[in-house]
């Protein structure tokens, strides 16, 4: 199916650099652009009828009401890794969703090594210490056995799609064996993927670190609750960098206040009284001396950077060539 | 020179466990082992002229007058990797210093990359901002450009050693390029060697973060100044893993303060006033938001580990069948 000429809206998007604005030069070809926050509300009433296709960062409170005018749409592509924020009962049922799974890997991966380290190695802990004047000598031996090393340990990965390979790739050049529970095969060396609540439970088991990887779907809503805390090591470090609610709030606070060698490392945070993410949640993390908070930064960097836009512009392309979409979501997993 | 049997003596280690004293048993076929905290006075006086190696980790303070009898030393062997701490000044003139260079080479290198990626991530800065209510949300483009991104990044290594080489292997593994300056021509793949004063100024000026590596020397103390910093990029991090002296405290806490993106992580610290190092200094580095400070804590874990023997006992195997030394000291860099 080669389309004809098709109309692209793009609703929302992050970092109006031209640089940004750039990206979207290769789609001209195919495609007339209209930008949401540009056009006159006659220019909306005549035109978004027939947008076909949809860009958009993060879902706009203007779309609610402008996407039931858009009765030719067949594709939403979302500039979001995670799709859970997307107003599913909104979008026709016949609408295809494809989410910028990928366009954060590299970053992400990066961050999430970099809080197994933070973390693990008491970097965080030990700096909050020497600042209020708290930290107390200890022997070699007492230091030495507070610092995790990675070396030959294992990493135990929830959620085995993009970012899981990318950290699966640094972790290995740390000499860390790979577990990964995806749902896909992989045949990735130095991986071993494991499968269903057997598998997971392994995983738990056998890990020295887990990162949390997974999109939050219906599924994945607080799959690490207290078994699972309770089947990991007692010494193991716990990173999420998937959403706050996989990972039980109130779980999670009192594994942490009863296991001071467990640690956790979030840069996602469960949502607050008014659905934004929350930072001073009623549990008390931030007394904590085994606990790591970062403000959803991992993602970003790569906004900045530039490489989230080369996946979805390239689906995009291939959206309007009649090609292969990747990144297709599963509706039910979310509505 | 195939030797006779030998007389080693362990003047100070640090964990004694079973575990560690396990591991001089391949030497008690070579040479009879003695414990100086565990030797009468008449028995050192007896012994110790006869003593022909000693092993000790750090020096102790006991040395001091026991090393002048020990009138057949011909090998010290140190346990730690910097040897900045010996009394060169006490030992014979024909006595061969070996150091142990690589005994903690993995460890060290795990932290100095957990130190980066703890500052140009932003982790400990923005978990100290979270924790005391101070972090104010951002945009999405403003937080993407505080966090740094190291794949496609460069790495400068000052001191390419054992530390040096592991730190750069893990560094390629997340796509930095590294330039690593050392006494010694290296040939590793994906490893740009730079030489001299032209080499180290290119290195500081090329490198989004530089990792600091090298023994504390006559040559290298105060290597790293206000000019250095000043041919640093106004966003570099600078790690140190090396010896506090190495870097100039006043300079480098006055380049934070004017440099609030310039970042500067060490797990090294100047000595105080009573010769120890020290974690509060006159400088208030523990109020800027641009360092990550950590005590001492990235070798401890190589002495429980017991990799740290692995260098020390084979170096002492060596010796006693008459064998090639490692890690020999050229002691006019020290004395």
């Amino acid at each position: 199916m080669v389309k004809r000429r098709g109309k692209l809206l793009v609703a929302q998007t992050v970092a109006q650099t031209p640089n940004r604005i750039d990206e979207f030069k290769p789609l001209e070809r195919y495609a007339d652009i209209y930008w949401l926050d540009k056009m006159s509300e006659e220019e909306q009433a005549r035109v978004l009828p027939q947008i076909d296709c949809v860009y958009s960062h993060g879902w706009p409170n203007a779309l609610d009401s402008k996407v039931s005018q858009m009765s030719s749409l067949r594709l939403y592509q979302a500039g979001n890794a995670g799709v859970n924020g997307l107003r599913f009962d909104l979008l026709g049922k016949d609408v295809v969703v494809c989410s910028n799974a990928g366009g954060y890997s590299d970053e992400v991966a990066e961050f999430a090594i970099g809080l197994m380290l933070a973390a693990g190695k008491r970097i965080v802990k030990f700096d909050r210490q020497i600042r209020a004047g708290l930290y107390e000598r200890k022997s070699l031996d007492e230091l030495g056995r507070q610092v995790a090393l990675f070396k030959e340990a294992t990493l135990g990965i929830v959620g085995y799609g993009g970012i899981g390979r990318s950290t699966a790739r640094l972790a290995k050049a740390f000499g860390m064996k790979v577990l990964a529970f995806g749902r896909h095969p992989v045949r990735d060396a130095g991986v071993r993927l494991v499968e269903g609540k057997a598998g997971l439970t392994r995983l738990l088991r056998e890990s020295d670190a887990v990162v949390v990887a997974v999109p939050l779907t219906n599924s994945t809503r607080g799959m690490i609750g207290k078994k699972e805390l309770e089947t990991m090591k007692w010494t193991a470090t716990l990173v999420n960098v998937a959403r706050g609610e996989v990972v039980q709030r109130e779980a999670v606070y009192n594994h942490l206040v009863r296991n001071p060698s467990f640690f956790y490392a979030t840069d996602v945070w469960w949502p607050g009284g008014d659905g934004a993410e929350s930072f001073s949640p009623n549990l008390p993390f931030s007394q904590l001396d085994n606990f790591v908070g970062t403000p959803h930064a991992s993602g970003p960097s790569a906004i900045v950077n530039g490489t989230v836009g080369n996946v979805v512009v390239e689906n995009l392309l291939q959206y309007f060539r009649g090609g292969r979409l990747k990144n297709v979501v599963d509706r039910s997993e979310y509505y």
